[in-house]
């Protein structure tokens, strides 16, 4: 598990990740997480366009989802669902949530949705619970960068399930995404349509490969992490009455950095 | 039941609930709720200083929390935690949250936490769910209007338990409060903070008594609902696996109406 969570760091990116896979899960019950998610977009770290008003850097609410590999929230390189698009361009949540019941109705690929409140500045934390379940053991989420054209962090189809037991603890760094739905370089650019729709993309320091691109640091070989998350398994002691309660970190990166 | 309903209606605000009395719950086993917040916040309805611009109105993420009579989250003519301060300034839900779990592990007056994602516009809806216990039936939750200087709507202390059975159905016209935290008339006042702080207050269409007041309608007798929130009882058939995607109603006013 460490050397995994080192790969995973190293790699630095979602997509990286063993993905989709959830036929192998042997294990009989369902599982309890506490899922963490702390903003790193610090004007340190990101001082290029770093906004300081109106509104200034600061993160939505987290939207969650635990699933089969029959259900994909988003996926680099595809894409985007209007869900997505909703979600990514304005923080608004609903249609991303009717796409998601459909497809518990529908297809049955879907287990529960989870989600956490905003987080109003760019640097803070912010935390709810999750569970999975030996046929929906994917975890994926998705979390807007306001301000922005249609910019989001997230994870894609994450297993946490290691074939007959869930993975303890597990913490990835974030990188921001497009969705491909708004053209626009930097975080304040003014709202304009992407027509015919891209597909999600990985925004690096060197792609866009234009200078107005609000990421754009020719001179890094790859970004900070401007977000990260840790997953958490709650033992069982801590389930039922107050459990939600429990495993509610300080507000400092103790805890997180002891991950890696 | 539905008589009760419309006596919410008619008075309108949340404190004339009978609210706190949690002595009287026989009922055995917990319960899960759907709930349904809507934003009833247009232009036609709040004309003064309707906010269009940077940001839009619209609402913060929904945070709440299920518990007994031991634990107030907030309650009117009282003054306002830390944690109601920073979420109803800043839609900050940290502190708040800590407040919650301190509550739950100390005095174990508190059953779960919830969360729903902000909505994007002054006049959507967002939804999740909530568990109440036998010992711990009351349903309180905050949602912070945007941009505001510390107003926010929600429920204090609402009892879904009725001796020995749990409530189907209930839905509550919502009214703006003020934080009493931050001194400012208008959506859009500059950050200045109350010293001393003053307690949480109703806002109405006459009070704060000053022209400059952006719920000041001279004309009406009581402001429009700004909001309103559909609590639905999920059947048992409903829950475990998928059960969280079964209710989420469409994005309309039929099914709220429909309630009282």
């Amino acid at each position: 598990k460490v050397i995994w969570t080192v790969f995973v760091t190293i790699l630095g990116y979602a997509s990286s990740l063993p993905v989709g896979d959830d036929s192998l899960c042997t294990v009989e019950e369902l599982a309890k997480y506490r899922i963490i998610f702390t903003g790193k977009w610090s004007q340190t770290a990101f001082p290029k366009q770093y906004p300081l008003y109106r509104p200034p850097a600061q993160w939505s609410s987290l939207l969650g989802v635990t699933h089969s590999s029959d259900y994909s929230m988003w996926k680099k390189n595809e894409y985007a669902s209007n869900g997505v698009r909703d979600f990514a361009e304005k923080g608004e949540a609903w249609v991303l949530m009717k796409e998601i019941e459909e497809a518990g109705e529908k297809i049955q690929s879907v287990h529960g949705i989870f989600s956490a409140p905003a987080i109003s500045s760019g640097t803070g934390q912010t935390s709810t619970e999750l569970e999975v379940h030996p046929r929906h053991p994917l975890v994926s989420f998705v979390v807007r960068i306001v301000p922005s054209p249609d910019w989001f962090v997230g994870i894609d189809s994450l297993n946490l399930c290691e074939g007959d037991h869930w993975m303890d603890e597990v913490s990835i760094d974030l990188f921001p995404y497009d969705a491909g739905t708004d053209s626009g370089f930097t975080f304040s650019s003014p709202n304009f349509a992407t027509i015919p729709q891209d597909t999600v993309t990985e925004i690096t320091c060197s792609s866009p490969s234009h200078p107005a691109n609000s990421f754009y640091y020719p001179k890094l070989k790859i970004l900070p992490p401007i977000a990260q998350v840790t997953m958490v398994k709650l033992k069982k002691s801590q389930l039922g009455l107050s459990a939600p309660f429990i495993n509610l970190p300080p507000k400092s990166n103790e805890i997180i950095d002891s991950v890696s």
